[in-house]
């Protein structure tokens, strides 16, 4: 029984925006799916979901409440009393949602916690998959490309961001067609932008926009990705406005060479903590501490972040078919932040760079 | 204890990516905010967050996990045996999160939900409040203009997004200034668009974007907001592509004559649920429960929806400074959906319609 979107869209295909309506997907012994959904979303469900069946329940909260209605729905399967596995105990808060969980609902029923394991299955990557994940990483290269090229002295953020995206959206939607844009949450077309990190502002790993313009002596850090048949891909760059200075150059010599010690320990059978540890070690020894904020990476595809995470409390083993952001950076306040991410897959033998940007200082100084 | 970061946002004034790390916001007895955070976000924090305190730890999974040194601070604040009011039992599972509630790590004390009561608090308006949704009302119709201008037969649905909200947001910035822009999680800028809801698939209440181009006869129902200090308005309208047939023009004035009744019924001391009742009375009148999807509209804010419904189960009471969505829909099956949005005001006589963009037919063909 799962409640998150997220997961309903990787098992049913069915991609919705999540609101104070609950939705779950049931998932019987032997495979059949039901998907439990507002009358709001019936046609839609019917039309798009991969479902075996569609049960519909008015409105929340209604005469009586969803999560009442799918226990009956429950009972008259003859599944109440069993073993349950839920991905959260009842339907999460939601925008003014409240509910009881399904513990309340199912007394007589033994819930149990599936979500660690299927983060597991998500984060192996079919060869289908990994065709959306490589060309997003394509649409997501253009819509970087066109964000360096609109970036100048005196543009404003907002406008080179939406620029870039209109235009990396018309590229893609022309080459393979808006049927490839299944929708996801996180991005719709392709997309490039800079989310406030820009000048002093990119030492916050997490600046929010902020809209200012771009000046000389700027540190940029920079995102792009596009969403095709749901899946994403992760491209981010460290740019200067102009020349940059010798302690901007020493910031991102250094940066490269902690993305050259995680690509270098990233392969099968290593854990994902190895990784975060050599790049900590390197930062050690560097006297970099100071500068650091965050792990190495993370799983990704149809969410934007996802287990397994390159991070040294994380003791799960690197296996082929994981697609990884690796993205360490240093953050230096008052002058700005150095982090390159790049989107690899875990192979047989090693690791695959799939993003394929420019990664030297030669070619991210702009005019 | 508040995880949902919504309501940090609104207790608290910061805006964050919410990701695998967790982040919570602690209101003391007497007042005084602590807000736990990810190293990643310590400046971040620090700058823009409204906290006594910012209190932070390394990362995600990391070698002891966020919630254990969430407990450790609680511990030592002596905090750790009273009743503790909590959102959600424990971090939510966002981004292949997973650990511990609060009711494990902190075994003394009692965890006790108060998610409703924070609801309750947040659909009462500020003056202040009301203001920047007054703002926000101002560019969604201004998006909204754009995009009904910028629509023809044969162009892209996502090409006339993209230019309306490109301008729109614009405009806004030049008007009103960055500074006005505070992150909203929901919008950035101002936005107009249909969201899939095109010719038939107008009538899946909430279709994805589908990439279609407008043909003639085609219904449409769009949607326009904007961000402004964090704060959204609703507008949404019934347009046709063309002079509509005499079954469009019968749905389009049942669908009126629904937004007129609620409107009638929306006052103080009123409950949400005889708003729905009076809508529904109407639709099994006219024989229209066929085309019924949901109810008559939702508080909203800084949340997209918020409590409380207009909504047949929902008993709460209207109250002056309330502000919500009126929004009765009809959906044909093979003809489209036929909904108004607009955002109303709770006042000490009645109701204001805060949203002023054009409702009646003739201002709503298209070419």
């Amino acid at each position: 029984m799962l409640f998150d979107d997220q997961f309903i869209q990787y098992f049913a295909s069915f991609a919705f925006h999540a609101t104070e309506r609950p939705i779950a997907l049931l998932i019987l012994p032997g495979g059949e799916r039901h998907l439990f959904v507002p009358r709001l979303e019936r046609e839609h469900a019917q039309t798009f979901a991969q479902a075996e069946r569609v049960v519909d329940y008015p409105e929340y909260p209604g005469d009586v409440h969803p999560m009442q209605r799918l226990a009956v729905h429950l009972k008259a399967l003859g599944l109440d009393r069993g073993r349950i596995g839920v991905d959260h105990d009842g339907y999460p808060a939601v925008m003014g949602y409240s509910g009881p969980p399904v513990s309340e609902v199912l007394p007589d029923a033994t819930v149990l916690r599936v979500s660690p394991g299927i983060d597991e299955q998500m984060a192996l990557k079919s060869p289908a998959e990994l065709a959306l994940i490589r060309e997003s990483v394509r649409w997501g290269d253009h819509a970087h490309r066109l964000l360096q090229k609109y970036t100048e002295i005196g543009a404003s953020e907002t406008d080179v961001e939406a620029r870039a995206t209109r235009e990396a959206t018309a590229a893609m939607v022309a080459a393979i067609g808006e049927q490839r844009r299944t929708p996801n949450r996180w991005l719709s077309g392709a997309v490039a932008l800079y989310r406030g990190q820009i000048g002093a502002a990119s030492a916050l790993p997490h600046a929010m926009t902020s809209g200012v313009r771009f000046q000389a002596g700027d540190t940029l850090v920079t995102g792009a990705g596009a969403g095709v048949g749901g899946y994403l891909s992760e491209l981010e760059r460290t740019m200067f406005m102009g020349e940059p200075t010798a302690e901007q150059r020493t910031f991102f010599a250094h940066m490269l060479a902690l993305q050259d010690i995680a690509f270098e320990a990233l392969k099968p059978g290593a854990t994902c903590a190895s990784v975060d540890v050599a790049v900590q070690a390197y930062i050690d020894r560097e006297g970099l501490q100071a500068y650091w904020r965050h792990h190495v990476g993370h799983g990704l595809e149809q969410r934007i972040h996802e287990a397994p995470f390159l991070d040294r409390g994380d003791a799960r083993v690197l296996r082929p078919g994981m697609v990884l952001s690796v993205e360490p950076g240093l953050y230096v306040p008052g002058l700005g932040g150095f982090r390159h991410s790049d989107t690899i897959l875990i192979t047989d033998s090693g690791m695959e760079i799939l993003t394929f940007y420019p990664r030297q200082l030669d070619d991210l100084i702009i005019g």
